[in-house]
Order: C-alpha cells, then sequence, then structure tokens
C-alpha cells in the first residue's frame, strides 16, 4: 500500500470555454433572491432575468441595484427576456430597462413593424437584439429561419435567441440551425423535449429527442462567444432537480466531448 | 416555412448499456418510500439499500414486502450495503437478509478473520459479496488493491464495490484500478471529491477531481455488467439536486461518448 500516491493521475477532462447561464422563466414560481440563489447552486455564471424577477417596470435606482445583487452573487446580468415589444413605447422602455440594469442583450419579440425602430435602437444602445423563436404556433417567430430572413440586413448586433426546444418541436434540426445562422447566433434557450413536433412538451436536458451533445460539439467548433443559458419549463413548483440535472448533463457533454 | 419537418433528423446518440442505481446512504435522512420516489424521478432502474431503508433485522416477510414495493415502482433491489460484518452471526444476518429480500449482490465489509466463513456462505447462497473500499483510515480495506489480494483466490464471486471517491482520496487512479481489478469488479459507488488526498470531500459528479469520462468509458470498453450506483454524500439534508445533476452528469458524459 506504499507509494499509492505516486500512481494517481490528474486527467480531468480540459474544460469548456461555454458560458453556461440560467434563462430565470425556469423560476418563475420563486423570487428573485431565490433565483439567484438556485443559479449558483447549480453552478451557471451567467443570469437573463425574466419580468417575474425584474419588471420592466422597475426604476432605474431597482435595476441597478438588482444588478449588483446579481453581480455581488457573482452572476453576471447578460440579459433579459423574452421582451414582447408590440409598440414603440415598449421598445423604448426594453433599451431603457437594459441600460440601466447593465445588460448586453435584450431576449426579445418585436413586432414585424417595428424592426427599423429597433435597429434605430440598436445602434444608439449598442445593445444587441437576439429574437426568441417559439415553435409551431408563433404567428411572428416559429423558427430560427423567420428569424434570420427579418434581421439578416439589419444591423449585426440584431440577432437570433435560439431555442432548442421549439426548434426541434417545429422539425427543424437545432445543430443545423445553428450552424446555418451562426453568425447572428447571440443567446441560446438550452433545453430538451419528448417529441419532434408541434405536442413536444419539455422534459430534462437529455431524456429527450434532441441531439444535445452534437449540438454542443458545433457550438464548441465553432468557438461560440454567446451564452448557453438553461429554460427548464417542467416541474414549475419544484424545478430545481430538474434543473440540476439538466445542467449536469450538460457539463458531462462538454467534459466527454473535450476529454 | 413548409416542409420543415423534412429536415428533422433523429440523431439521439446510442444509449449506453450501463446499468445506472442509487446507494441510498445518499438519501440516509429520509424514509424507504421517498428515497424510492427519488430514485425514480432522477431515472434510476437500480436499488441498493442502506439498512436505515431497509434493516438488518428485518423479518422475512418485511423484506419481502419491502422487495415488492421497490420492484412495483420499477426499480431492481440488486443489493444492500455496506453491511459491517464482525462476527459468523453478522455474516449468517447478512446472507438471510440478501437472500429473503431476492438480492444479488451484498456490498459488504466481512473482517479478515471472516473472509473464509464468507466464501463458504457465497457457495452455498450463490449471493455475490462485493466488498466496499473506504480510503485513508480504513483499517480493513483502504484501497481496491487491499480487497484484491484477499479475495482474489476466493470464489469468483467474491469482488469489489469499487468506490471511486475513496479510491481517488488514496491517490489511486480509478480507471486503472477498475482496469487492474475488472474480473472481481462488481459494483461501483459513483461519487467525486474536491481533492486527490485525504483530506478530498463529496461534491457534484463532474465538479471536483475524478476523471469520470475516462472512467465511464473504460467500463464501456469492457462491457462491465454490474451496476454504477450514485452516493452522493453531500448535502444529507437536500440531496436532490446534487443527486439529479450527478445523474446528469454521467447521462451527459454517456451520450457523449458513445456519439
Amino acid at each position: 500500500m506504499l507509494n499509492l500516491r505516486s500512481s494517481a493521475r490528474d486527467t480531468r477532462p480540459k474544460a469548456s470555454q461555454l458560458k453556461l447561464g440560467l434563462a430565470s422563466y425556469t423560476l418563475r414560481k420563486f423570487t428573485q433572491e431565490k433565483a439567484i440563489a438556485m443559479a449558483k447552486r447549480v453552478g451557471l455564471d451567467y443570469m437573463c432575468f425574466k419580468s417575474m424577477h425584474l419588471p420592466l417596470s422597475a426604476t432605474p435606482a431597482e435595476l441597478k441595484s438588482s444588478a449588483k445583487r446579481v453581480a455581488d452573487a457573482g452572476l453576471d446580468l447578460y440579459g433579459a427576456g423574452v421582451i414582447y415589444m408590440k409598440s414603440t413605447a415598449e421598445v423604448d422602455q426594453a433599451f431603457e430597462y437594459a441600460k440601466n440594469a447593465g445588460m448586453t442583450t435584450i431576449v426579445g419579440v418585436p413586432g414585424h413593424d417595428l424592426l427599423t425602430y429597433t435597429n434605430e435602437k440598436i445602434k444608439t444602445y449598442d445593445i444587441k437584439v437576439a429574437i426568441h423563436n417559439h415553435g409551431p404556433g408563433d404567428d411572428l417567430y416559429p423558427s430560427p429561419e423567420s428569424i434570420y430572413v427579418k434581421i439578416k440586413d439589419l444591423d449585426p448586433r440584431f440577432g437570433l435567441c435560439m431555442d432548442i426546444g421549439h426548434t426541434q418541436r417545429i422539425g427543424v434540426d437545432p445543430t443545423e440551425a445553428g450552424e446555418k445562422y451562426f453568425d447572428r447566433l447571440f443567446d441560446i434557450h438550452l433545453k430538451d423535449v419528448n417529441k419532434a413536433d408541434a405536442d413536444g412538451t419539455p422534459v430534462e436536458a437529455g431524456r429527450g429527442v434532441i441531439d444535445i451533445p452534437r449540438f454542443l460539439k458545433m457550438l464548441e467548433d465553432k468557438k461560440y462567444q454567446g451564452v448557453v443559458s438553461f429554460e427548464y419549463e417542467k416541474d414549475g413548483d419544484d424545478p430545481l432537480p430538474g434543473l440540476a440535472e439538466s445542467v449536469g448533463y450538460v457539463r458531462g457533454c462538454l467534459d466527454a466531448l473535450l476529454g
């Protein structure tokens, strides 16, 4: 039993450089304080607040204090959303909100008639807008392609938050879509679904039909610089175990892919 | 947006054949009923009960009804442990207990002076005994090697339950040990530790120093037929999120390795 220590090896896989975050809609039934604590517990580094955790009507002072609370917890409040924008006033509000909270990205759904107006705001504020696809039944942006065709000739800070669950539900392969629209892929909602059609419902990452290892390999190969944010929609009253399983699944994929 | 469904692909990675289970010491502060429910929730298929979930003193009728409860939940009650055996009476009790519960494996720690006696019981009952290594400070079986040298010439149903955390803590590489003693590797306690020495404490799988992807690849390559049981020792009062993260991590590793 002597000198056993000498046979120990340090062969942990190369750490992924992907940024992992939380789309806080996952924790929609919990307070901001608890959402921060749960994101920390599962080891995420980035936060994208949904409005129940940071109201769009918050004052600049409230936005700054919330941003400080997130930063003090060691998280990067990079964005907010999904924010629906149906008027110029709502676009104005979203950009002031993001600016005062120090966010780099608005995950949003601007009406088709507001794209030109939103584009001007992007230039004024230097804040990215990532449009979110919501799959079958979404009249505005059902698929990644439906976003891309609308923004490809606009400011390069206008792009996509690709929701891979809704992408798979509309019958589009998330890896192929991610590769195709990579130059405008700014944010990701990472999840899994139990069927690749409109009836698909959310499940823990790895338990559904999405080929998540292949999707992550594409992001690694293309050196994706945005955040991969977990949006775990199942178990709204008790989401932490499923969120944790999903985060573990992605970490396991990345460690095995890079090992 | 027409014919999008035709571009969907079914490229989910090949499923691993590894059997994933729970070492129920993880849920030592919870009832048998809750332990079964939590194992189900994280999607495990096998159960190894620690004595707080199935007392060693249980009557044959109690053992049978507990085994039925586990089976009715869709889990395979393959074993129990860790069971410490310091007398022939305790060895006798362990084998009667395992037989009446329908278990194939006793995860146990028989005293060195009881190995020959235990070996005879293995032959009589046709139940495997997998000795558990407990790392630095364990006077009987600190390392996988310390077990192997004692049982290698005994019945082939006498083997190891390799605890990869305690293996790493004693400075032995779990993958190398698993390969070396593979012919007697019957059970595994899957965990992670934050340091590769005696001071190492348990953490979520993937957050520590053990190269779990490499360990799992070894098991896959060698077509390991035993169970990989999760023993998550951190957060005793609230273990479900860390257990779920650990299970997710291993599933992610396996999907990426086999993809």
